[in-house]
């Protein structure tokens, strides 16, 4: 299967994800020549993400191919759940033998880490999940790409695009990566300059910590138990 | 219907559009309070995006309610086919009587113009597609993001995120842009520095030029004939 194809990508996704967390990777791999871009999850239902946008999985875990890049996303509520999810951890444990690049984006890299795929690797996660990456084996980075062996993670949401922009220049060439830069204009210009907590200051940061209380403490809980399966 | 919010967001969607065109600003969009965002299309079938991702709509266009912001997003050839649509053209003519914002990220504003709603406005597209919205009566600009009296227009694919940005400011406040700039980490770095004509040099340029070239001479061909339908 797919053996037409020199990349075989797979995307994870489920309910309550941050989409932009996997659909801007899928733009970027999308470009990419003689990809496969498959979108994975448990079943073929649509799978609605965080915001409200439904997305259709092209594949199931069960008939997943072999694939040369696993990503994952993250999100809200969904992503605390996925990383307790016995059906995703057995999937991402399985594929995570035999895949060439194991990856993720935002607090994604919860669930690789929740999997025990992180323990002893440099990664990445959405600013206000990076302590938690610790507690489960991973050596955070504040880094908004990082590259440890086959790991590959990015930092919050927007990360994505950076870090698939990345894999594609590992993949496929410098070259092409350019040209997929270029052809999306990303040429990226931030309204307000605020998109890091160094660059947003003390008083935001609290203020977005406020707003995700509970996602951060029940996330926390999650990790705590994880590491206590993975460590 | 929606009257229990303050603001009722509509994002066109069809066959072959480059998905991030709407899903970066449907991301920044979800994160805006007492905010309802539609995917708005003729039918509720999935629709296929040009990298093969698969989004529902939520509502048709025969049932959507009134909006106070509506965007379209660009593509490929499908692009090409919406400027031509007459049911799609009928929609936006519709709405662009009585929707407060007329917006449009990357080739999505050739969508906009070819249903004569840019005439004599100033307005963005993606680089390699901006003389052809001079055509149609437009007058065209290079700035990322664009704001002339109501409508609002971002270039290439990307600039959807800094488009959508700036929306929230209007809408909502620069503290809750700020809020959802920081929430979704966006502090871009471009991996590889050439996300602009002017970044990315003559060579690359061409490259990408010739990788579209029926593209765009379709899309030219779209806009001549639209031309002498709304000037």
């Amino acid at each position: 299967m797919n053996n037409q194809f020199q990349n075989t990508i797979g995307l994870v996704i489920y309910p309550d994800m941050f989409q932009l967390d996997i659909t801007g990777p899928h733009q970027v791999f999308s470009l990419m020549p003689n990809t496969s871009v498959l979108l994975l999850s448990k079943s073929l239902e649509p799978v609605v993400s965080n915001g409200g946008l439904s997305i259709l999985p092209d594949t199931t875990f069960d008939e997943c191919p072999q694939l040369d890049v696993l990503c994952v996303p993250g999100g809200s509520f969904g992503t605390v759940q996925a990383m307790e999810n016995t059906e995703v951890l057995a999937f991402l444990q399985k594929y995570g033998n035999t895949t060439k690049y194991i990856t993720a984006v935002c607090t994604g890299s919860l669930i690789l880490a929740a999997a025990g795929l992180l323990r002893g690797y440099r990664a990445a996660s959405h600013w206000a999940f990076r302590e938690q990456l610790e507690l489960m084996g991973a050596k955070v980075s504040t880094e908004r790409v990082v590259i440890d062996r086959n790991r590959i993670t990015g930092g919050g949401v927007t990360a994505g695009i950076d870090f698939a922009l990345t894999i594609a220049g590992m993949l496929c060439g410098e070259d092409t990566a350019k040209f997929i830069e270029l052809m999306l204009e990303y040429n990226p210009s931030p309204p307000f300059g605020v998109g890091s907590p160094e660059k947003a200051g003390a008083e935001l940061v609290q203020t977005v910590k406020n707003f995700g209380t509970s996602l951060i403490a029940a996330s926390y809980e999650a990790s705590r138990k994880a590491a206590s399966r993975v460590n």
